[in-house]
């Protein structure tokens, strides 16, 4: 094993050309030569049932990101066919998501140009962030913030929901508007669609904890238990498209006896998207839009929807940016990796990411031969479908953890998570500069300790950086003058692993200080890099650089 | 003295009313007592020096700052006043200085209305800043980063005065279009402008040579040595003046004779500045400009200039904020503390801030009754000054000190110090994520240890935060799996003093990936409060809190 300091990891350059290196870059190579028609049995369940999840949830989040509902197909099955040649986890499902929707919703105006060129831009930024390791820019996004951003996100996307659950027209995208206009028109409340959404709701919650009941299934089982659990499984697993389809029979029921009391997706364009190149400029009244002007429309949304889409890990930034990038010849919004669907995939049992080709398969077929079918699907029963699926990210136990854990990180959390009510960007923004402080108060301000050992020895217990200088300085001249006359000073400098110029000038200073006063400032226990540096800035004078116990004696 | 662990210096509430109290908000209080006519000779000397500097000086910066040249004189006197009140160094003298005439000149447009509300601005910012504690923001400032914007300056503001000096018209503001014209229309030149601008710098140059060089005045020297002596040291401590009296007196004759070969400072206001509040809105020939309007057009700049007004120190930042308070009452445009004014305060040997009034005195004297002569100041000699002004601002030694203290550093000083030129405030802003993100390498990627004693051992060698949490993981899962049985591993918490909620949730994550592959993860010396954080966040299991010596057997 390894034994000694290991900073850096080094660059394997002689790896660059292997067999070994095509397969990390390619996963796929790693699985498919040991591909058994087993994991084909088990891949291909699981691909159809993220398939079933998947169609009904595209077209409900296509109306969180304020697209059409197609788009949210379209942004489907491209990721299902990259992962499948490129994923290293076999659980992972790359496609829209509600907060990747939420975050679409908010940059790109309702307007698939933008939508489609978002997708574009993200893939190029997240293939970039990849090829040059720029991983750790994500590290410093703590977990409070994320924690912070989700649970807002949650809130923001399943009330967004509840205007079409309750069947209410023209309320307004804004956060604060949509609260204040659907409390106030909650009396224009469709009897119809209500009534769908909260049985769809509870259909959906129902058939979810029968599926956490199943009891194991074991060969001493008698058949027909086995088989009842398997049809629970089976319902409870695909409830999704079984709810979309049970609610879209009865709006169709409704409309052939000649009355319709939901609202209903409607007129959806037909077949598969084109494959084109996303659009540079648009076409708008005015002229046309230029490719500067949409990307400075879109602002801060082209720096947070790629960064946001890869907090789960920088490992997969390659896979989702040529996802993204191919995405967007195929006219789909930015997608990630689905948590939801996720857990989906491994509960199933999935082999290998070849599940992935089922699932996009599925979508295709959908978009193809199902899209005239879409028009009868009611609003409320989509609601549904995104509310239970946001629902788990509403995760109140986090307080408690914080609170236990860290009472100080809860300021990073609430100031991520009120703040996204107002703007996305800046709740991030406020949560990763709160946490940023949290993380460099102890170098602006390190902690020091003060001995009376003949001479005053004054000891800083961690690193001594540029930002401590000035508080550095004020405390050993004060310690110092705290008497009259004025003492000297050992800087005890055993913690002090290396020093920067702005340290040095300011050690200078102090020792010019002390000059003045007419004592001395010495260095002990100084580690030689530090020396070195002091030696090289012609930092000398007499007895300047002790050991300790030359120092105090 | 004080023997403990210091990380905070204590509340001192019982100070908050007594006469030591108000004796260190209103210094003055410490030295009026103690004055005498020993001190007060002193002082009227050094304050009737500074106001010879600061008179020519101020002419001289009101056009870097883009400004009609009274503006300098009405910027130079409220310092002096305050600073005598509220003033903690004898020697610090407040007024204008070419740094941040230039910055003005950036941030306000030439515009007199501008200038004033951003000193009333930058005043009450600083004077929160003061009041708020917020010194610490300027730790973050390194000094490499303050080198390189003062060397970008002093380069910026030199060149701008080549035109002057050159007696070109019409040459723009942008630096690199400044440049561009100046070399481009160099034939242009006039000949008298030239000729008298070279000669100043000459004569300036020599005198301040000369100064550096007279021999020690003591007793034993005869008269006629002393007196010279003594001419010498009046004619180069107020070269400024003398320069610009005896420039203004050729022009005056050439005037009298007919020819004129100067471009001159021409018409000034003449008189005291009116005593009004700060414009907070503005007249324009499309209506009124509203207060929003025009903190909005000066942008960055509101931020910029209080901040670099008190990058000397924070513990001045209630005199200076009050400074430019009052100062925009009387038409000031920000200041700041003077470098050189105050190098030639210490020469001088003032005695107590007192100095300061016979400065301003002599500034309003100025005002009053010499404004009408103003219009004979050529301005080739007003250019002579600044440009002699700034030479000691280009320290090019930084470079060879970078070079031998720190290589690293170079890199915030030359982003800085390059993109100075495009704009200040990126210029700053560079430096300061530069200097960030050095700072933040260390806490994001921590050394490790890896042992092989019976166990494997991981040591972080400094603290764990929440940027290392994912590289942390990565890496004890690398060690763990490396060979094949995955190995045990113990995680030596020695170094580790305390331990945020995303570490937590990224020890947990692999927690569960080694309980996965079946091997275990141990911790030990684990220090007091990040044993009880992991026991607060229930982190339990069998066996994980070992010493070492238990780990190991």
């Amino acid at each position: 094993m390894s034994d000694g300091t290991t900073g850096w990891r080094p660059l394997r350059l002689w790896h660059c050309c292997s067999y070994q290196t095509l397969q990390k870059r390619l996963p796929v190579l790693q699985w498919l030569p040991r591909y058994s028609l087993h994991c084909l049995k088990l891949d291909v369940i699981a691909g159809f049932t993220i398939g079933l999840t998947v169609v009904p949830q595209g077209l409900a989040y296509a109306d969180v990101a304020g697209l059409p509902d197609q788009y949210g197909l379209y942004s489907s099955f491209m990721g299902c066919f990259v992962y499948c040649l490129m994923g290293t986890s076999k659980d992972v499902t790359l496609g829209p998501t509600a907060i990747m929707s939420l975050l679409v919703s908010f940059y790109t105006f309702g307007d698939p140009a933008f939508a489609v060129l978002m997708t574009f831009l993200s893939g190029c930024i997240q293939l970039a962030m990849g090829l040059l390791c720029l991983g750790f820019l994500l590290d410093f996004i703590s977990y409070p913030v994320i924690k912070g951003f989700t649970l807002a996100a949650s809130v923001t996307i399943g009330f967004s929901q509840i205007k079409n659950l309750l069947g209410l027209h023209n309320i307004p995208q804004q956060f604060f508007l949509q609260v204040y206009q659907t409390f106030r028109r909650i009396g224009e409340t469709r009897a119809g669609d209500a009534t769908l959404g909260v049985l769809s709701i509870a259909a959906l919650l129902v058939l979810k904890r029968m599926k956490s009941h199943i009891p194991r299934v074991h060969r001493g089982m008698p058949l027909w238990l086995r088989l009842c659990s398997l049809i629970v499984w089976v319902t409870a697993t695909a409830r999704n498209a079984l709810l979309v389809i049970a609610a879209g029979l009865i709006a169709y029921s409704f409309q052939v006896m000649g009355s319709q009391p939901f609202i209903l997706t409607g007129k959806t364009t037909e077949g598969l998207p084109p494959f084109r190149p996303p659009p540079f400029s648009k076409a708008s009244v005015n002229g046309t839009v230029p490719f500067v002007r949409m990307v400075q429309d879109m602002g801060a949304g082209v720096g947070i929807i790629p960064f946001m889409g890869l907090l789960e890990s920088i490992a997969i930034a390659k896979a989702f940016g040529i996802t993204n990038i191919l995405g967007s010849f195929v006219s789909s919004y930015p997608v990630t990796g689905s948590f939801g669907r996720t857990a989906v995939n491994a509960e199933t049992g999935v082999c290998t990411p070849a599940g992935g080709l089922i699932t996009g398969a599925l979508v295709l077929l959908s978009l193809a031969y199902l899209t005239p079918l879409f028009f009868y699907i009611p609003k409320a029963a989509l609601a549904a479908v995104i509310i239970c699926a946001v629902a788990p990210m509403f995760d109140t136990k986090v307080f408690r953890t914080l609170w236990k854990v860290k009472k100080l990180d809860l300021v990073p959390f609430f100031a991520t998570f009120l703040l996204c009510f107002w703007e996305v960007q800046y709740g991030i923004l406020a949560g990763v500069i709160v946490s940023g402080i949290l993380l460099l108060y102890p170098v602006a301000r390190p902690q020091i300790k003060v001995y009376d050992h003949e001479d005053l020895v004054v000891k800083p217990l961690n690193g001594l950086s540029f930002p401590a200088t000035e508080y550095i300085r004020d405390r050993v001249y004060e310690v110092a003058l705290a008497v009259s006359p004025p003492r000297s000073v050992v800087l005890d400098c055993d913690h002090v692993s290396s020093i920067d110029y702005t340290v040095l000038a300011g050690l200078e200073d102090l020792q010019r200080e002390f000059e003045r006063k007419g004592v001395s400032l010495t260095f002990s226990d100084l580690q030689d890099p530090v020396l070195r540096v002091l030696l090289a800035a012609e930092f000398t004078g007499p007895h300047q650089f002790h050991n300790q116990e030359e120092a105090r004696g």
